[in-house]
């Protein structure tokens, strides 16, 4: 059960409904950060977002970003699981696996990474905007989960209901998914643990 | 050195004016939580930043936020700095201390904050609104301190430099004081180490 009085929502969806004026840049960054042009796919980044809430123990997040990421990536949920796992052993390439790996420093503490973390993705050739991408897009799901777990949201287990969002917020983006929190009652299949 | 070729100026300030598009709902979402009306006041709200940068380690935001929670505070450094070593010990409401609790367990983690620490708050006059800001509070911070952080931004040691920039923030807002990333060149006082 929530610790205050929450729109029942599942996730993030719930403080999102509660607090229309910090769900908006709360959308935006993550808009701009997973699903706008970028070098790195959306798969990829959701890649990124979901090892990083995977690492936090965020069940929501990582549902949620794992299934957004496997939408995008031809719904191989086996590679998301993999990159959960161990991503040194995941079907990514060796500048993915250089950018997990300054994601898995950041979600520590920034202080953790290293002149030769990003050398090492450098010499795969990241760029600057991806190795800082990666740095926001590690440090933004710090908060993301945070805010999720910090408020003992409801977080559901059923994968099917993760999988169906999923494909819907890899269709349609996250500003477009998330006005529904608003303009229509949620479905009780959504909302039930 | 930072890890990435970034505009030459401290802290957040580099990434932010290196990436625009993130550095738009960045900017917005700690304009809502810290300076928006609130029954927390402006300075009651950089102390929960202030707290939160100070556990993450984070040399900038801990010294930024401390200085606009004192440009906030009548120039109460002393203050700020009892609330950073045991807050339990500084001269803050029985409130902001139950809140302050909350947003030390969000830093750890969101599942560290248990009933119990909510209901604490809510018998010291807490509302539903000031917890949820309070754990978003700490939440945000342990984004912007890993961005700060794992970009190896530049961060000057001299308070005084914090001092100066605390009160134009306090007075302007986050908003209007980061349009100077952009508009004009830093003054090369705020970039020295």
């Amino acid at each position: 059960m929530p610790h205050i009085a929450l729109p029942n929502l599942p996730g993030i969806r719930g403080p999102m409904a509660f607090r229309p004026e910090t769900s908006k840049p709360l959308n935006e960054l993550v808009e701009v950060l997973l699903r706008h042009p970028n070098s790195l796919t959306p798969g990829e980044r959701e890649l990124i977002a979901t090892y990083v809430s995977s690492q936090n123990n965020c069940h929501y997040c990582q549902s949620i970003h794992g299934a957004i990421a496997a939408a995008h990536l031809g719904g191989d949920e086996e590679l998301v699981q993999c990159v959960k796992d161990d991503f040194h052993a995941a079907d990514v390439s060796p500048k993915m696996k250089a950018l997990l790996n300054i994601a898995g420093k950041v979600q520590q503490d920034g202080k953790n990474v290293t002149p030769e973390d990003v050398a090492a993705a450098r010499a795969e050739g990241a760029t600057d905007l991806e190795i800082h991408d990666t740095v926001l897009i590690a440090a933004a799901f710090c908060m993301y989960n945070r805010y999720v777990d910090g408020l003992a949201t409801v977080q559901p287990q059923d994968p099917s209901l993760y999988r169906e969002r999923g494909k819907m917020v890899a269709r349609d983006g996250y500003v477009a998914a998330n006005l529904t929190n608003v303009a229509s009652a949620p479905a009780p299949e959504l909302v039930a643990r």
